[in-house]
């Protein structure tokens, strides 16, 4: 049989799960970190290799070595940030996941046709400025990640001043939910052809999470400016009543997946971002599709992932475990798109 | 020896948890859930057995074949929910735990009186209208249950406005302390003749745990109508030095039932729903005589339940494991009402 | 080899956690309460024995008994609050931990200057009433512990009404930065001579934590004076991307303590408060050089100890797990102030 696959990933955001898991399931692992983001890698002994490169666009240099070294990039929420879509896309290492989803997740655009034909209940949308009849609205500009690039307007002067600044940025509108957010972390596994809820969480996020620490009179003379800016993350559990939608929702994004990307869809780990408000509807804000940073806080386990599996199981070890069975099983092809050309 | 009791319960609110404690501790476990409502038990492997019915009206007519099979009903917070308070009564199949609770925790006078027998400070409650002198209030009305129901007012006007919408319904009006919330998971054993502390939660409630995320401008417009719907939970530890007194309630809560409902009182997983405020006094708001759903965060454990055991212990699985050891030591009629005319 | 050292503490705060982490790296325990705060520990199991004396003031007439029987005492936050600075530092039982630190943690002054010449960033600090030119400020009356004593005021006259209240107790003048609140759980390991980040968690306070479920109209009605008083705390885990700087920082002022205090500086745990702004920048509120509350959520264990440890290491159980360990290389006198004249 081939050698065991190194899991591989880039030094940021779940890189220490990803790699914690890794380590878990007797599998080698790797972690690519720029200059200066390599320090905090080398602080645990349970990572094997750090190899550092100068800046992430010296990323591409590295792969013939790490293809090489018969490494699997599992990838994560900060890999189109730091080496853009396009490297994403030609990337020359094996990759986990399907790369057809890099596309539908990139534009909101695709990623609402994607959840709307899912029959995912989203926030209305506004097509423009003029459009929107219900306040307050949520302003997304383009490419904003992790809460930056959020900003909340609830008059159309507001609106028409916000956007104004954005200086040509795209960006949507959407209606902004009063309820509550909590974040569903998936796991499709392509070897036992099921779909796992594994964890759930509440991001924290500043300076949002701390307003409602401020008394009306302060707030009303400081006038803070909410931001969205992600900064934590912190465990939940959902009423089990709604537990079967969660899994039907996650069900559904799967199989539109199939029909609009191809191929088996979207495997591995995904997260709907959602609000729940009083009539016990889930709305979803978002969807991401890589393990997202929520799950860090389930390192040593978790209430949901401890239902499937006897010992602790984070995301990050999920998909080691799952790289593991289906090299046993000589399915690893299934799992990894080994890239163009390959 | 007879043989080891089945564990059983409805599919809904905590079942999940229920029945991999069984699991765990080595008990067959089985779950009766309605059409629509069993698909979730399915998912997962370490139950046993789904048992489907029409619906929840048609739980009486399986009673026999749960009795042939050795099965314990193991109640959680929809079970009078669903089934009803009669049908709890009168079940024939084992049912852990005192039913004589039941008429003391559905009727809030009766409640009351428990908790006050207990000195067990709760909020004012205020028997009319008229009687308000303290605002704001929360009106709960009869059989609310996970928050809905409770409704917030803060003048007389909008409290006669409420209560004219309640269209004869029963209502407690009752003062809102203002103050942080906090469920504690009691458990008391028979087996062991202690109280254990297991865990405790925080409710997570829409729309009010997503009101201080909007700035005060932004509510003064929208002018959000708050409600208390339950979605989730989230783990929390109390400051040490009022863990104690935590205790005591609890004590006292399980001392003043043995005069109140007779026999041992009450037995098993029961929560104490407090405020806490800058005093550092205990305000109990509520008491549920069975395992809450909070209890679902620590599947996996729990800070607490590790004082008590070496391994993850949730208050599901302390439910198993109580059984099972009463099952050992020929005590489980102790723990298990066999129903009328058993 | 002399006999392994017994863990003591005294009963309140973090000494479930301390002992509970003794009997689980097989040291034997031992907790010295006052009476009416011995009844909790008797509760427990694990707990090897229970000194209750009349009060914390007759303390030190226990040492030589404590001294005898190889107690190590190992500190937590209410050791000055309950022996006082004195105590603490003339003990004569073994304290792991440097007494030097004593002084610098009392003062806030001293902190200040420890932090700021370790390159910390803390919120501004006003000498006096009239320099205040950025609202609201946050009064800390001297002593203050646990949230108590901690004022909010947004306008000149609220701040001079509060000082006058004050009647003299001495205070300092904080610029209340807006943003979200996090404690991170360092471990500074002699034996292994590493910094660890074992957790992280989130102060649970009233009634700012419960202010936010309130509606505006409400708050503006019923005029909350806000408080922070802390009853709990909850677990949070960081951004990765912020997680070195969170090490940096401890690291800095671990080095820092070196020049400051003296010897090895500070080791064994200690707790950086911050809080976090949009620009993704940590704003240092206060140092607390010893185990802190906030750690009691992670008995069982935490996702970042799970990165260092393969068993649920939390950081009483990482104290004596370091004494267990210097003990068996003869290290023990490194860790452990014998006490004056020893």
């Amino acid at each position: 049989m081939s050698r065991l696959p190194t899991i591989a990933t880039l030094g940021s955001h779940s890189a220490l799960q990803i790699l914690k898991g890794a380590r878990d399931e007797g599998l080698p692992n790797l972690v690519v970190a720029a200059a200066g983001r390599d320090a905090l890698y080398r602080r645990y002994p349970f990572i094997d290799q750090v190899r550092s490169i100068p800046r992430y666009a010296d990323f591409e240099a590295l792969e013939g070595e790490l293809s090489e070294a018969g490494c699997v990039m599992v990838p994560h929420g900060s890999f189109v940030a730091y080496l853009g879509e396009e490297v994403n896309q030609r990337m020359r290492v094996g990759y986990y996941g399907n790369r057809g989803v890099l596309r539908w997740e990139a534009d909101r655009a695709l990623q609402r046709q994607w959840l709307e034909q899912a029959e995912i209940r989203m926030p209305r949308e506004f097509k423009s400025p003029d459009a929107v009849d219900d306040w307050p609205v949520l302003i997304k500009t383009d490419g904003a990640a992790g809460g930056s690039g959020y900003f909340l307007a609830r008059t159309p002067g507001a609106l028409e001043r916000r956007l104004r600044q954005l200086d040509g940025l795209g960006y949507t509108i959407q209606h902004y939910v009063v309820g509550v957010t909590l974040y569903v972390h998936y796991f499709q596994s392509l070897v036992h052809d099921r779909l796992e809820i594994l964890s759930m969480d509440r991001r924290y996020e500043t300076n949002v999470d701390g307003l409602g620490r401020l008394p009306h009179q302060v707030q009303q003379e400081i006038d803070p400016q909410p931001s969205y800016v992600v900064v934590g993350n912190s465990p939940l559990v959902l009423r089990e009543s709604m537990l079967e939608e969660a899994y039907r929702m996650g069900e559904r994004v799967v199989e539109t997946s199939k029909a609009l990307i191809g191929g088996a869809g979207i495997w591995g780990p995904f997260c709907l971002e959602t609000i729940i408000t009083p009539d016990l509807r889930f709305h979803v804000i978002e969807i991401s599709c890589r393990i997202v940073a929520g799950t860090n806080i389930f390192v040593d386990g978790s209430p949901y992932a401890a239902l499937f599996f006897d010992e602790p199981m984070s995301t990050g070890r999920r998909i080691a475990r799952e790289i593991k069975e289906a090299h046993a099983l000589g399915r690893l092809g299934e799992l990894i798109d080994e890239g163009p050309g390959a």
